[in-house]
């Protein structure tokens, strides 16, 4: 556990100061739970989304993508359930003035059950190691069945309530556990109350008439409602999918762990609109496919694991999540879920307007079912940074920091470096630069030792760095360096763009699956 | 003037009808001034994006990107000077209840004054045709010259009177000019008030502690506030550039034409940091540097113009907009401005840290100066897309509609067909799509008579069409035709992706200008 939080220690360091994440208006003391991608960041974001995009969208006959504006009519938000059921159960402590969401507090309480248990067990471990004792045994047994149990009648009693909007008794259930505000130690409580997650704004031309919007809190939505005109001008036959990328909000009470769980935020999502009857099949085909995609960056088959959801949203007939090993353990990543025809119906009947398919073979109309795959590119960008980021041993006894990032999602392709900033060899680097950088991202830099620079192109995620020295002058050639096994090799200077473009084309990574 | 406003109805129509632009929240009767982009819109404006960040950002070493949040620390605002001096002057009609801009009205008054001097001119011409007369064409003049003087001396005080805040006289002049309501005919007026423009938003854990926030309504302020932690990770020497893209959202009352004002829009900015004195230089480089990328796309020289300004805003030292000539006349495209120091200083005195850049070379520090380029990715899209569409009259009397998008960035780079639907001809063309798919976004469509097939890729823009025949399984070539000349040529498949590379990459429109 000290070794996972120290790692993540490192890569919130390493992405400050390799400028791959920085804190939002940290000038102003930062704006919570919101954060910028700086110039290397930009770049692995947008590599992650255009990997994304191929796959998933221009790979395909029968998908397309989308772009949906973030401010949408508000009456999208009525059909879909989110302005009267988007919302967290939140307690505020009279004395501190703090909000909490009330589950949350009570989830602690009972992690520091867990806590009590995990202390019985590796006691146990320790005696047990030296001569077993059938009555201490039994009476360890006892105390960590009796925790187990405690703690899921909590967990059953709350989620109860909390189905049943029954508010009053969360609250009961948090002063008969006696929780007290963990910053103050007060249990002096308000009544617990829903908090609607969407951010609101007011758009409009005049003061009676303006209206009350929200920052969309997800983009399926925005797909929804343009499904029937993207099929028809489109001409789509089912089955065909609707994708697109883009930034969600939502007004997060307890947001932490770093890009993880943030207030701005974006999503890249597909929706698969099938025949009824039909989805089953379409959503084990995704969560396969989707799996696929994810293995194809050799990031290890080990960090990732599927999460079949046992209680279904009320929208959903199955779903799953594509959990990653985060630096915080097994969380999850992407969604896959079958949406039965929840939502296309749903605007039906608020706004009047049929959202039927009609389907040439069957000669009748019918609501198409929908599977959705939905990915959080900020996660991604975190599972990938976290993933890739090692301190390693090398044989002279140093060691050295590499982001080992797969070389198609890297900002920079290579790094370009005269041995020397004379003798004319800055004006080659620069004539293999400006060749390159048309194909490539490319990096410029002749400052410091080269050891140095190489060291620093490890740290920066650059898969490739290539340099060229007194003999380039006179042979053409120039040595190139791998990131991850840090071997040199000396090349033509014509074969650069061939050897780089192997290593880093989408296609080199994705026709390791079928798309 | 009639031909133009037709010119923009295909414009709309034709957007909608090719999937590039729909109306958002339509099923829902749609949100005002806010615009989703379609299936190939959404390729368009990805293609123009790219091309903007290949130019801007990759292929110099001395610019790097960002991409920062939407919602920034409200302080911002306040240090730029968005929350006390974003405003519009407004005024509500009492009897109708509807809301408009005081400037737009008095603004509108004398265009039809405007409207007055063109009749009378068209009048003079057509009676000086026949034979002229002195008297009548003095007569005339003075008239003419009457209006003109109207025009001049209402906006010289409407202009001061707004300049100085003198709201109140801003009403007298609405009254003195007798304008009315232009929906109801009433005179009836409130007072003229400030409305700020920005759209606002509650964030926060707590009702007591919950904080304003905007959307903020332009990029640039999200690359100031990160300037130094950029320059300092990305150990960037002056002069240096920091670039991005993302959406900003303004309130605005009077929003039309179409994407052109939006109240959800993207920029695309970038801000170039100089040393104090160097900043005229700059910014004579960047508009020069601009006009060449946009003349690199072939949309004709006689389309753009430079509009410098007289009058500047209180951040500026000299500031020029490209216009571009829009179905609805030459209008601001991209804006280039040389902003001076006033952001960085701005943002020192409300953050009380120093913003302030060490020249190695100098050996002290200082405020740089900034020169800024802003260009709206939704007018880009809506210049390109109204440009590229074209009526032609074909040698057989009838007519194609084609949408001559510069290959570069039509979203659809080639379409295959395969000649009909059998003997093998469709695996045949789905194999060459396989192929090709890695490298471009292409179409297939087996669907109806090729005539027709080529057509709807002419209208959707499409460069190449490529049509797999019986002998193609014979001879391994296939029919490629271009959109532009309708010219067909007999080529072998293993050709295609070079023919294709050549016209669409981005290098071979690039290369044309020194960027």
């Amino acid at each position: 556990m000290a070794k996972q939080e120290d790692h993540f220690k490192k890569v919130l360091s390493h992405a400050k100061e390799y400028g791959y994440v920085f804190q939002s208006s940290e000038i102003y003391d930062g704006l919570s739970a919101v954060y910028d991608y700086a110039q290397n960041g930009v770049e692995l974001k947008k590599n992650i989304r255009a990997y994304w995009w191929k796959a998933m969208v221009q790979m395909h006959e029968n998908i397309v993508g989308l772009d949906a504006s973030i401010l949408m009519h508000p009456k999208t938000w009525k059909a879909s359930g989110h302005v009267d059921a988007f919302n967290d159960p939140l307690i505020d402590n009279k004395d501190s003035k703090k909000r909490y969401r009330a589950d949350v507090l009570i989830e602690d309480y009972c992690a520091k059950i867990e806590g009590k248990i995990d202390k019985e067990v590796a006691k146990a471990e320790k005696r047990f190691g030296d001569s077993f004792n059938k009555e201490e045994f039994l009476a360890t047994n006892e105390r960590v069945s009796g925790y187990q149990e405690k703690i899921n009648s909590i967990l059953a009693r709350m989620g109860k309530s909390l189905e049943n909007e029954d508010l009053v008794d969360v609250k009961l259930l948090i002063e008969e556990l006696e929780i007290a505000d963990p910053l103050t130690g007060s249990r002096n409580w308000t009544e617990v109350k829903q908090f609607n997650l969407m951010f609101g704004t007011q758009i409009g031309a005049s003061a009676d008439t303006a209206t009350q919007v929200y920052l969309r809190p997800e983009t399926a939505q925005g797909i929804f409602v343009n499904f029937l005109n993207v099929q028809k001008t489109g001409r789509m036959k089912i089955p065909f999918g609707i994708a697109q990328t883009g930034k969600a909000f939502r007004n997060e009470i307890v947001a932490r762990q770093f890009i993880f769980r943030m207030r701005e935020f974006e999503q890249m999502e597909m929706q698969f609109f099938v025949k009824p009857g039909t989805q089953k099949e379409y959503y084990e085909h995704w969560k396969a496919t989707r799996l696929k995609w994810h293995l194809s960056l050799g990031m290890g088959a080990e960090n990732y694991r599927f999460h079949d959801h046992d209680k279904l949203a009320h929208y959903a007939d199955a779903a799953a999540d594509i959990e990653f090993k985060f630096p915080f353990g097994f969380k999850e990543l992407e969604g896959i879920h079958s949406r039965t025809d929840f939502d296309l119906k749903a605007h039906e009947a608020h706004s009047g307007k049929k959202l039927q398919y009609f389907d040439p073979e069957e000669n009748r109309s019918y609501t198409p079912y929908v599977v959705e795959t939905s990915i959080g590119l900020d996660r991604m960008f975190l599972a990938v940074f976290s993933n890739s980021l090692h301190e390693e041993a090398l044989e002279n006894g140093t060691t050295r920091t590499v982001l080992k990032l797969p070389a198609v999602l890297a900002p920079y392709k290579a790094a370009i470096f005269p041995l020397v900033k004379k003798d004319g060899l800055p004006e080659v680097a620069r004539e293999i630069m400006k060749e390159l950088k048309w194909d490539f991202n490319v990096f410029y830099d002749e400052k410091d030792a080269v050891g140095k620079r190489y060291r620093r192109q490890d740290a920066a995620g650059t898969p490739f760095c290539i340099t060229v020295d007194h003999e380039s002058l006179e042979d053409a050639c120039v040595t190139i360096r791998h990131r991850d096994t840090m071997e040199q090799k000396r090349v033509k200077i014509s074969e650069l763009k061939g050897i780089i473009e192997k290593e880093v084309a989408i296609k080199t990574w994705l026709q390791k699956i079928e798309v």
